[in-house]
């Protein structure tokens, strides 16, 4: 696992990520919004995640890493630490095989979370909402299964399937200037930079991230990681701090790295839905709001929006009361 | 005018209706959900026509209608009375022709609604909320503007124009066993069963209605039409009833016409927002509510359901309390 954690993937992983998980993921569609870009002066092209398998690009990641498994890892099944998209992807990618997958959830998590990894045959392990609760009650998972351990995005497998999202967009649309995806663990965005940096240098790659949670931006500025304590944010999915591997394909190929206010955040999610007639979580809106907040850095420019997820909870949408 | 409401579109009309309106709408999208596939033991084709231009199917018909006006019928502009997506609808149609366009709508109507028809460049004209104030008002707007009235539905053009929509399903699903549509005036219904009885006849068509607004079926049992008396519905789109025109399709082209509860309607919506990451109308969710309600009727078939529009107030969903 050791190994796995520090080889940086490249193009190649991700040719071959993009083979391996064709069968179990959506090619998803590429919207516009005349609206949008008149809002914008720019010409925006949203990449649809939120309606790939499992609700989000995490299926992408968790598939390449489940199917590459050998037979004999395989067997005894995946596991990973997530209350998010990411255990939800791998319940999905490892359903697929037909192989166990444990998801270490804090108790406190909702129960709908709970319920959705289940729902797709993987096996829910409750631990203490602490760091430390965590990992103890996550080894003991490891020890007693010998399942693999798939990190939600500080793994090569996992940011080697994220690129395949931008392959498809840099397919779907010609001639893009930028590419703009929110930023938390910055799974997505290292795989946009890999991808990006080999298949079309020039376009320009942004990260958008959330004020409260700033701590990719803080980073970037530092030059090194620095880790937000416990921020709060109405981007639930983008609370994660960098780690190594990420850090990596940040500083070395992002931009820019803008943020955005939350009652900003929550104003363009509601733009989307209304306008774009789209389920998609606040952590995606997050990118609209950083364009509208810098419109001369977008304006005239063709731009790749990555909309990273569409998983919310319909009776607690954050514009609604109480 | 007359001649107009009359005269019956042929299929031609259809072709000529795609041919005219190509450029102003969308070939929207057809999407799948295994989950949905699942619970229903159906294959299911949504044609998602909450992703057409001003978000409902509507901008077909009244597209076809505003580009097929002489020059100079175009000069005097088109009206209609409407308080939903065909005011809209006309008001985007009209606005991409450059011709004046007024929408007669109660002055109790949302002013949201009001704020949609003039976004696109319409001119709102407000009545009182009865039909007497409403049929004056238009008269007086007539009379002073020359303008084309267009109906939501009871319109050979608009008709031809809502054709178009089940061609393109045709083309984009192969070897569909049925269609299943709302219905409400049974614009969108009558030109499923103008294009399907030419191209696929051997495809069976169902309506979806409210059981609380079900009059068209019990115009389809009786043999002929019955008016509601002010049917109360989540799924506002469908309140008004069937006239000559759209009885005349349905009554020789419709297999049968599927009822749902208010309560499956809402956990129809629900459903479909939550697995398919779509915002859609509480109206668009009455054909699986029916499905979901008539399993055997659906079972192993291939069913094309057109989603008809996703103009919905985010700050009053049907599952919101208070």
């Amino acid at each position: 696992m050791k190994d796995q954690t520090m080889y940086i993937p490249t193009f190649r992983d991700v040719l071959d990520a993009h083979e391996r998980i064709r069968p179990y993921i959506h090619r998803t569609p590429v919207l516009t919004s005349t609206y949008l870009n008149g809002l914008t002066g720019a010409e925006l092209f949203f990449k649809c995640e939120s309606f790939q398998k499992a609700g989000a690009f995490k299926a992408r990641g968790a598939s390449n890493a489940v199917f590459g498994l050998t037979e004999e890892q395989a067997a005894k099944g995946v596991a990973t630490h997530s209350s998010g998209n990411h255990g939800l992807s791998l319940s999905y990618a490892a359903g697929r095989r037909g192989i166990p997958c444990t998801v270490v959830m804090p108790r406190t998590a909702p129960q709908a979370k709970k319920d959705a990894v289940k729902g797709y045959g993987g096996r829910v392990v409750e631990c203490e909402p602490s760091t430390s609760s965590r990992e103890a009650v996550f080894a003991e998972v490891v020890a007693e299964t010998g399942a693999e351990f798939v990190h939600p995005y500080n793994d090569p497998r996992v940011i080697a399937g994220q690129g395949t999202c931008s392959r498809e967009l840099n397919e779907q649309v010609e001639g893009l200037d930028a590419v703009i995806a929110p930023i938390g663990g910055g799974g997505m965005i290292s795989g946009t930079c890999l991808t990006l940096s080999n298949v079309a240098p020039n376009i320009k790659i942004y990260a958008a991230e959330p004020k409260q949670a700033d701590d990719a931006a803080r980073s970037f500025k530092a030059g090194h990681i620095i880790a937000d304590d416990a921020p709060e944010t109405v981007a639930d999915g983008l609370k994660v701090p960098l780690k190594e591997l990420t850090w990596h394909f940040v500083r070395n190929h992002v931009t820019d790295i803008l943020t955005a206010e939350e009652d900003e955040i929550v104003d363009a999610m509601k733009t989307i839905w209304k306008r774009m007639k789209i389920v998609m979580e606040p952590s995606s809106a997050v990118p609209l709001a950083t364009i509208l907040r810098n419109p001369n850095v977008f304006k005239g420019k063709r731009v790749g929006v990555i909309i990273t997820g569409g998983n919310v909870d319909l009776d607690k949408l954050p514009w609604m009361k109480g």
